[in-house]
This record gives C-alpha cells, structure tokens and sequence, in this order.
C-alpha cells in the first residue's frame, strides 16, 4: 500500500483546512497516511523569525486570513480566527504525538475545529482536556502522557526530523523516495505522487 | 466578457510556468486577461528583505527549486537556473510594460524562456533585442520607448497600484471585485472566480 506522511503545526492556520480534507484523499487514492504532528517555532527561530511570519510581513498576513476565508468557504468550514495568533500549541502537539493512529488523527481535527473553527485557545488544559473526553479517552491519563519526559523527547525528534527533511512550513506532505509538498493546496499533488501519479 | 488581471514579475520563479500556463487557461474559461507587469523589489524592500526571500530562507530557497523542477517536468517546459538568481528584471519589465495587449503577452512569454527556460541573462540588452526582432518589433525603437521617462513613470505607477492591492508576492491573478490569488498553483482558482466559479 502506497504511503504518506502528513506533517503539521497547530499553529498553522493551512493545516486547518488541510487536517480536515486530508483524510478523505488518501482514502480515495488508497494511500496510508501518518499524521506527524510538529513545531515550526524552532525552525522559525533558526529563520530569524521570533513570531508568525504572517505577523511580521502584514501584506502576507491579511492575505493570508482573505485566503482562508475563501478556502474555508468554498469547504463549509467555519472560520474564527483565535486570540492571541498564533496560537501556543506545544501542549496540543504532545497530546497528538503521544497518540497513535486513529486516535491522532481524530484529536487533531478536534483541535483544530476549536481553534480556527470556533475561535478557542489551545491552551486552556480544561478545554483540551473536555475535547480528550469527547474522543473517548482518558483525559487526565493522556495529558500525563503527553507532558512525561519521553513524550516530550518524541516531539522534539519529530522537529529534528522536519528540519532534516527540510520542511519550509505547514501542512506538508511528504512521501517515501522524500519529496516534499508544501501547502494546503498542493495535498492532492503530494498524495498523487504517493501512487505513482505525477 | 469576465475580466481578470495576471500580475508577474520577471525575477519571480513561479512566475514562469504562470505566464506559460495562464494564456490558455484564461481562454477556456472566456476571461479577457491583462498582463500586468511589476518589479517586487520595492514590496519586499518595504518588507526588510535586500535579495530575494528564496536566498535570505535557504530552507525556503531549496524547496521552490526542488518544487520549480517537480511543476516544469509535469508542464514539460525546460529549466535552467540563471546565474545570478534573482536576476535584475527591471528592463524586461519595461520593455513589457511599454507593449499592449498580445505584443506584451508574447514578448513576456518569450523573455520568462531564455530566463528560466535557458538561464539566460535578464540584463543582456542586445540578448532582450534579439527576442524584440523575433517578436516582429523593431528592437532599438522599442527599447527607447522603454526607457523613455514616461514609461519608467508607467512601471512606477504599477509598482504602487501592486502594494495598493496588498500583493504579498508573483505571480498573482487579481479580479474586478479585488479579489487576490498568490500563485502559480492558484491561477485556476482565480481565473474560475473571475467567471463566478466559486
């Protein structure tokens, strides 16, 4: 089975649309994907860049939030943008990452409907906690997991390994032979590639 | 008939498949285009950015060449990359600019394939005369009109009208209601809004 890595940030405001559709394209292309969860802040930072670029470039930032009001339109997504942004998602990205499959997959989407699609913080531990409740796990056991010292070690690997692959932001996927397509829209063109497609 | 404007910049990388892709594209969906050329280096220079981005972010710079080679192999238009990167655009930007309609189309077309096509020199007046006498033009009387200081005027008063627009970089296909769309990947999408295709 052809296969496929879907990296993103919770920060990102394109990893919104792209965690919501990605599933149903990789089904329909028949392509396992892995949901790799990770942080552009330290790659950000090697940049030079000590915010979101979309704060520190306003051309690109109000082109940015115009773009995602069109996107999310064109998806039936709501849209509220979260304050402060972006986002602190270290705490949402252990809990993802100390989750497998599925269950990854699912919380992801759930973190993302709140912050972009209901305007929520990423770091109220309640909140996050109620979202953990919903997806049928054990709140309390999960957040101890995600903040334990190896799980927190998980992380950072998985940013070793997004500057390694040279990752230039978020979403991305990234295929076997190390290709990487960078961006909401180039989803399909990445999983295509996944089968062989080009 | 619809009408929608395709902003370029002849320096941009992604700028070249748009300016080979966005003719035929703009026809099938019966959009009257305008070819609008620009020069970036004022935007980005109010940005903080003194060369390009893909020089400043190498991580960046690796990842549209690797990208630029995925997109011409797909379109089977050649790649070469010019020496220096970006290359000085500003009198191939004049020399459009002082053209109409086809002629300024064409002549575009054809500067964007000794640049990237053949990683020829953007600076080589004789080399931009050469192409001016393979366009039917007579290559001295068209580069004096492009130098002429109404047209240098012309170019400026693009300049402006691109950061009045909020481009946030090239190429750029803007629509009768304001709407921007960044990108060689997103042509289709606004092209499609220009005729009311949401």
């Amino acid at each position: 089975m052809a296969r496929a890595q879907f990296w993103y940030e919770f920060a990102s405001t394109y990893s919104y649309p792209a965690a919501m559709r990605v599933a149903d394209l990789a089904a329909t292309r028949g392509v396992a994907l892995e949901w790799r969860p990770f942080l552009l802040g330290p790659l950000f930072f090697e940049a030079g860049w000590r915010d979101s670029p979309f704060n520190i470039y306003p051309v690109k930032g109000r082109y940015m939030w115009r773009d995602m009001e069109r996107i999310c339109a064109r998806l039936k997504l709501p849209l509220v943008r979260p304050d402060p942004f972006p986002q602190n998602s270290l705490l949402a990205a252990r809990i993802a990452i100390s989750l497998e499959g599925e269950a990854r997959a699912d919380i992801s989407r759930r973190f993302y409907a709140r912050e972009f699609g209901a305007g929520g913080s990423l770091c109220d531990i309640d909140a996050l906690g109620a979202l953990l409740t919903e997806a049928g796990l054990d709140p309390e056991a999960t957040i101890a997991a995600a903040q334990h010292h190896a799980n927190k070690t998980r992380l950072k690997i998985a940013c070793d390994d997004a500057k390694a692959l040279g990752l230039p932001g978020a979403p991305c996927i990234v295929t076997d032979d190390g290709e990487v397509f960078w961006g909401n829209d180039r989803l399909e063109e990445g999983l295509d590639w996944a089968i062989g497609r080009r």
